[in-house]
């Protein structure tokens, strides 16, 4: 029920050699918290979470939202097995439901409205992505270097200006398929980061990224393969581990995933054809 | 305008000795992003993020959610500097305003409202967080040991099960004052880990979390402190940096904030005086 951990096919580059093996990699899914305050559920809010805990997940959260200050509060909370099921019919408990006190203030403000609760599973939030997407990376018949992907994160820290004076900033980093830098950003979130280095193509109409390789200095979840495929970037390599569905919308996208770098070596989570030498 | 970075006071123990000087921190600060269609500014959404290239991040964001999909689907970006203003009556440069082409669609459901366009800024997020918590943690008297403090990182990663198989998970272990584990949870987002061990608290009622330690396995934002201090736990240690924004509402809180553990030696970022020995 609860899957913590999922096991990919990667391709590990050493110094010059490859090897394929399954990698064991953090599970991530959709949870969609639901609300019931006496009058019917409402969505509340959908987050992306390694299943395991998921009743814990949805009253913490809303403690930290201020909307359960108490015990009183929450009457029950559960699981909907049958509200989502994934492409084979089963149920994928990623929904769950809280009922409140009856009387509970909620700022509308507060909820996040999402466009169904109907499927919700990694493979539908995979095919929210693909309709989202302007460009197609599939059909980028760029090639990298094993060399060139092994340097990247030396290249993007030495790029880091702020980096070395607070410790505190993500960056991602977009080069040519040479490893030349072509623009980096820094922010305390990643998520930003990578948005700034998209907003910043966009400004000057160098969309999609064709060619060209996204360096991120930490992980790599869902989202940031969502972000590099609506950019219509290739190849995404991060410092350290994806997630599982990261994996799986870069295979979906037909696209490059990098990540474990460490000095030479680092694992291809898909598209390892595109990488050479 | 934008800042990057900011220095705060910052205690600094090492073996034993503890020193005073100031650090350079992230700066940590909510955009919020508004919509033009035609019909006047609606609210998008409000990320936090560290000042510089706004305009960027919110053309990546439309992006990233495929509102923009081509140069001519933007008319405009720009700041909105009266927008918001700090405490001191200061452009805050905290909302970005974009013109869309009319006619294009926004699906409502991305749509991400939030209570007030006006006085944001980092004072404003703060207020917004003493109005959520039921708690008070100022007035917590709890002490912890210089000694104890310095272990929890390797406590936290010796009690993660799946770390080791992944390196992809993020951990948050609540202790006693004393060190011991009390609970811990595993999650790809650390704020979902967060979220966890709060919700496992307060399936029990356990909440506020009073003389207790959460250490958290990477960085410390403001969301962070944000869910220590609505679940009244006194001390939140992170083993990476904290951002100027978390440091600022711990020290609003009266929350103990540590970071920057590295073996014997520790920074405290607020609320120094609980730390003994």
């Amino acid at each position: 029920m609860a899957t913590t951990t999922a096991r990919r096919p990667v391709i590990r580059f050493t110094s010059g050699h490859r090897t394929s093996r399954p990698d064991t990699l953090a599970v991530e899914e959709p949870l969609e918290i639901h609300l019931d305050r006496g009058a019917g559920a409402e969505t509340f809010t959908v987050t992306m979470r390694t299943p395991g805990h998921d009743l814990e997940l949805a009253l913490g959260f809303l403690v930290s939202e201020g909307v359960a200050r108490r015990p009183a509060d929450v009457l029950a909370a559960r699981h909907c097995p049958d509200a989502a099921r994934d492409t084979d019919g089963r149920p994928t408990y990623n929904v769950v439901e809280v009922t409140l006190r009856p009387g509970i203030i909620v700022p509308a403000a507060r909820y996040r409205q999402v466009s169904s609760a109907c499927g919700i599973c990694g493979t539908a939030s995979i095919d929210a992505v693909r309709t989202r997407s302007a460009h197609t990376v599939h059909d980028d018949d760029v090639r990298v270097g094993v060399a060139t992907l092994a340097r990247l994160p030396d290249a993007l820290r030495a790029a880091q200006r702020v980096f070395d004076r607070t410790g505190g900033l993500h960056a991602a980093g977009l080069f040519t398929a040479d490893g030349e830098l072509v623009v980096l950003r820094e922010d305390v979130g990643r998520h930003n980061a990578v948005d700034k280095v998209v907003g910043w193509a966009f400004e000057r109409g160098l969309l999609p990224l064709r060619g060209r390789v996204l360096q991120l200095s930490g992980r790599a979840s869902f989202e940031l393969v969502q972000k590099a495929w609506t950019a219509g970037c290739p190849v995404l390599a991060a410092v350290s581990a994806p997630s599982s569905l990261a994996v799986d919308l870069a295979v979906e996208a037909g696209l490059t995933l990098v990540g474990f770098s460490r000095g030479e070596s680092f694992n291809a989570y898909a598209g390892a054809e595109r990488i050479t030498g």
